[in-house]
C-alpha cells in the first residue's frame, strides 16, 4: 500500500470558533493529510432543534452549510444570513461568501441527521462569482 | 440579503463515475456556486452491508473518504486501496491520493451512517507529502 493512504481515527477534533457556544467538533482540519485546502465542521443535530449552536459570526473565507438526512426532509434548519433567513430541507447545501455575518438554528430532525460546515480555503475557481458580503 | 447566497436544494444529483456500479448521488459538484474546488458524493450505508457499490478504480485527483455514524463505532468499512484493506470505524476519514486504486465495503453500519468521498479539485498545500500511487 502507498505510503501516502493515511487515516484519521481520532475524530471529531475539537476548534474554538469565534461566535461559537462550545468548541466545534471538525471531521476535517487543515493540518491533516499532510496539509488540505478544507475544513469540515459539524455534528449530528437532533438534540439541537431550536439551540442555535452559535451567535451570528462572520469567518474570512466561504463556507458551504451541508443538511444530511437519512430520507428526504427529515431535517430542516434556518440559516440566517446577513440578518435574512433561509430555510434548507434535507438535502441541502447553501454558500455562505466570506465575510457574511450568519449562523443557522435546526427546525426539526430525526435521528441520523447532520448539519456540516465545509470551509474553502483555496483560492475558487471564478472569484467573480463570488462577492464578499 | 447578499445576492451571493445561493442555495442547492434539488440533491442529490446523480453522476455516472467510472468503476461505479450505478450513477453516484453528489451533494456538491464543481459547477455549484459559480464553480467550487471540490465535490461531494456519497450516500446513507444501512443498505449497502457487504455491498460494494464501485469495483476498484481511481481518480485524477485526491479523494478524502468520511465515514460518519450516529454514535462512535456504529459504522464499519473496509477501504481497499492498491490491494490492501483498511478499516474505518465511525467517525473516520482516509485520504486516498490521486492515481491510487481504491474502493469501499460496509461491514456495519446503524441507520443514520453515511460514507462520503471528498474529491479536492484545487492544488494540495504541500504537494511532496501527497505522492501519486
Amino acid at each position: 500500500m502507498s505510503q501516502s493512504v493515511q487515516v484519521e481515527s481520532s475524530l471529531p477534533v475539537y476548534r474554538q470558533i469565534d461566535g461559537h457556544h462550545a468548541p466545534v467538533p471538525f471531521l476535517l482540519t487543515r493540518d491533516m493529510f499532510g496539509g488540505i485546502p478544507v475544513e469540515l465542521g459539524g455534528a449530528e443535530i437532533t438534540a439541537l432543534v431550536d439551540r442555535p449552536v452559535a451567535e451570528p459570526h462572520v469567518h474570512d473565507v466561504p463556507e458551504i452549510y451541508l443538511l444530511i438526512a437519512p430520507t428526504p426532509g427529515a431535517a430542516v434548519i434556518d440559516v440566517e444570513v446577513d440578518g435574512e433567513t433561509v430555510r434548507l430541507t434535507a438535502p441541502a447545501a447553501l454558500y455562505v461568501p466570506a465575510g457574511c455575518r450568519h449562523h443557522f438554528i435546526t427546525r426539526s430532525a430525526v435521528p441520523g441527521s447532520y448539519c456540516y460546515g465545509l470551509f474553502l480555503h483555496s483560492p475558487l475557481e471564478r472569484s467573480e462569482d463570488h462577492e464578499p458580503c
